[in-house]
């Protein structure tokens, strides 16, 4: 018997009104690199949902190539980005930022967040620095939503952390590629329309979130760089068959399909966490989302490899280990039944 | 009534085949990266095709990244890769080459092509050269197959080429984005096979030849990166649902679909060809493949924009246009018609 | 006995009253990085002799450097840098330029000089592409003077790229490693004030005329970048001892002496070349500087060569070659004697 | 009055001997680009000061270019450079490594220095990651002597870094910036010879040991990469007149003048510690070498500010500040002493 999976929110393919549609449009003549317009469509009801009719929508690929792209198309080369040190540019992406010429200035998280304070401390002891043109500048503060750890912002440490970007005149860029995850939590208290009012760039993750790729970045206070397509083109991330990405998020955007879906992910999510708690498991982290934290004997993981595999997140002690249980929009309610019966 | 379009060969959707199997394949949890079962079979059916059993097979998402991701891997940092003027590195791809940090050394074309001669001429001009330590050492040689202007090298050019490269020991290195329109031309003397002993790296277009997106990179002489996936991940290259690529090749080396298809872009412009020779109409260029080079007046090129639309190469002269007329593994046969009776 | 070298402009020390300068201040503690007052003063003197007092100086340390210094600081990533072919960022310079992720856009050149029509043609043809968003910007124009091949630039042809530059909004840039060489030829119709005047940056090369080291980047439009101690720091041009290089332009340009000295190499030049037309020398180039361009017989240079060094610039034909004759600020009266006597 | 400096190390000109040699050879005609004999002699007396035949020396102009040049040539694209958080790649060098792709790898320091332990267990923990393909991997040891806080490695300290390195296979780079002032303290244990079998890579500092610019980078395994002049060019990191630096190693490495030259800025020191903490300072940490780091009350920091300056370092409390106090090769014994009636 085929063991069942909650490795992650990317193992299955697309939901299937994504393929009905790509199957509907497959004989249409459509323009290249994105000038479609299923693509353009996409761009409207992207805004619409941000209330935001003034915001500029760019199609990618995939998250990492998104967070290259975006930090290195709005630094100065002298300028770095600040994260939390779980954060996913700083510590899984095999060093793409720092490929774009870079730095990551890495600070302490708090249950994979930033906190307002330490942005604000980190740039105010570089200003107040007498040989601060020898350090990196912090141009950038990156954040994830929800953070790598399935945390997610409340609205006020948003507010906070806009302000304190605002007072220095640096961009707040979120890393949306759960966003749907993070919106849809019951403890979230932040629509995404103030999610585009406060930060300055993120993208609403398409990836993880029922496409089978793509990324939807949102500029949202009229600071898309100039010759985006050239740049693009420059990152190797341009889709000649651009509306691949554009019919995705037209379909996930239509009739709020992308937040229904992601809802399902967190009441899966919410199933394990109850039943995790009810049997006396540890988490390792309270979150809120579609990833859940469990502190795990290692014998019990090795018990359960046959059945139900996890990812391995990091070790606890010498006898437990630290796994992540993620659900996804796809999670059948017979996986979660099947998980619940084995813990 | 809306036009039809002849402008590329990336205007439709995917396969029927590669639909067909996405969805099916929907609710199956794959796990990541490209490290699934469809991506390992695709990459044994490639093997197989290109009866190359040491051969190394990574996919990418397109042919800009592709391009700039082998060229990038395999140069040292004082490297340069030799192109003719035409070709695709060279002219059109907003300096993605460069921006990896290596130059393109462009020489003359003939018909798109790069003659053995001047690639050698180019290498001993390096060598020979007392200061060439001040100069870019040319390090790969780069050609497209067919070429920009749909020509196609023969085996015997191909041979000289190689045999340039071997005694420089520098790769020959194949962009093979329209393989399959090289490969099924009725001009072409090469099998796949003969290809991958010839070329040093080259890859099979996916993303012209009926996928979605997709390219299959063979690296055959073992000298595939170490890390490519480290490497592949910081060029923001790749795929969390690898399979998507994997799947898409798995289906096009089933039963030669790939081959099949482009036979099928073949015949409709050798049609579309026959038709403008009987007509009268004058070639640019005398191509084999699915790209036909047309020189029109420019009246009759806006007398046809409401019915029929063909991308603009170049300026022949005051009163004419060279046009290209792309046909693709889906043009209809009504389009073919509608075509022959417009022109 | 020693063979006298006329292999370039850079083969010996410093003027006497640089070195006198440095031992005078040898002890004195100066403040780093370029905050010292001998390079506070040198930036005055500079701004004073171009009859510029809004220009911004830099000081960095060798030609290379500065170009690709100033190139890549000025470009945005999709911008290339359009130079004749023969120009020393396209053709001398290991790929810098590229290394920076910029591509040189390579005109062909008239005696090593670029001429307006030219540009303009290239400018516009970018700016007529339809799909020149997939094409690399020109973003610069770099020329220098003089050229690689000795000759200058007329006024007139300065005014005309100037004109041109200014239409499209981009700006000129002049490498003048050697321009003490081309302001003081005999055949210069401008001022080193005019030459501010028309380029947007330019620098005045030192390590050629006079200094152990050292170029003075000029910009004349208030278009130096922010944060340029960072961005030299980054390129690894910050010197510490940063008054290395401003102490010896603040020597250079007290008294006129970096004029004097350069005028002192075209006065050997003439005699050389003098000699070569009398002696029925062809010159390959006809070269108002200090570097001239001679065919010579193989078997000649091979004769002189235990007497006198040349540098072999490029086979002419089966029998002769294209050698440079270059003199320089230090080339004494009896070397040039001997060298006459042995043409 | 001029007040007295005690800022850094590298305020003053070179040493005598170096200028009576640079006037020496003033009207010479060398070779350039390094090429020239002073420059071959300095490499031959540099490998016998190591005891290492083998070495390859190879000389560049300073310490941050030195420093990002060593690390991007030996580093693979995705690999990054370990390095104490306090180390000046990581925290002084405006983002230069970053900017060649790579990322520092910052680790907590202990008074400066990484200790063995931490580097085996960031290795062995990338090792060991299942997912570390997505990760950067640690391709090298940065380390610093003397560290930027003055303190400097033992000989056991080095032998552990050095094994385990090599159990890894990694190198070793040592920046040596400082190096004259690390081996001439009375608290060394180790010897040139030593250093240069226990690192794989090192520099010997002469911009802040007596030359005006110039570090000399020993490549101790056979590990120097080929095409050197290339790379160094495409750096920016080339000179013209190479005997520049050339020709100050020469004479530094000529009877032991840079040894003799530290240890004169290492008693001086010395004496300057001797009377702070005779006279009750606190110092911030126990440094053996010519910087010393003294915890100071801010008031008495700002009376002594006409008279004599020290670098700020850190604020220690709301009333203290950490300050450097620096001498060098060239500190004379007046300023030692009216340093000492003023504290």
């Amino acid at each position: 018997m085929q063991p069942i999976f909650f490795l992650s929110d990317y193992m299955e393919g697309a939901h299937s009104e994504i393929l009905r549609r790509l199957c509907d449009t497959q004989m249409e003549q459509l323009s290249g690199y994105g000038t479609d317009k299923y693509t353009a469509s996409a761009k409207e009801r992207i805004k619409d949902a941000c209330e935001c009719p003034e915001a500029q929508v760019y199609f990618l690929t995939g998250g990492t190539q998104t967070n290259k792209f975006v930090i290195d198309v709005l630094l100065r080369p002298y300028e770095g980005v600040i994260s939390a040190h779980s954060g996913h540019v700083n510590a899984h992406e095999a060093g793409a930022i720092e490929s774009t010429g870079h730095k990551v200035l890495a600070l302490a998280g708090h249950n994979g967040k930033l906190c307002a304070e330490d942005v604000d401390a980190c740039v105010e002891a570089y200003n107040a620095d007498g040989s601060r043109e020898h350090t990196v500048k912090p141009g950038m503060v990156y954040i994830s939503f929800p953070t790598e750890y399935g945390t997610i912002y409340t609205k006020s440490e948003l507010e906070d952390l806009s302000r304190v970007c605002r007072k220095h005149g640096i961009p707040l860029f979120c890393d949306g590629a759960r966003l749907g995850y993070g919106l849809m939590s019951g403890a979230c208290d932040i629509t995404l329309a103030e999610l585009a009012r406060l930060c300055d760039v993120f993208y609403i993750g398409g990836t993880k979130v029922g496409a089978l790729c793509g990324e939807a970045v949102v500029f949202t206070k009229g600071n898309m760089p100039e010759h985006i397509v050239s740049l693009a083109k420059q990152h190797g991330a341009l889709l000649a068959k651009g509306w691949l990405v554009g019919l995705q998020f037209d379909t996930l955007f239509t009739d709020g399909l992308y937040f229904k879906i992601a809802r399902h992910a967190i009441l899966q999510a919410e199933k394990v966490k109850t039943a995790l708690l009810e049997k006396g498991y540890r988490l390792f982290m309270d979150s809120p989302t579609n990833q859940q934290f469990v502190i795990m004997k290692n014998s019990q993981i090795e018990e359960l490899y046959p059945k139900v595999r996890f990812e391995t997140w990091e070790k606890y002690d010498a006898e437990h280990t630290v796994v992540r249980i993620a659900t996804s929009w796809a999670t059948p309610d017979e996986n979660i039944e099947k998980l619940v019966s084995l813990l």
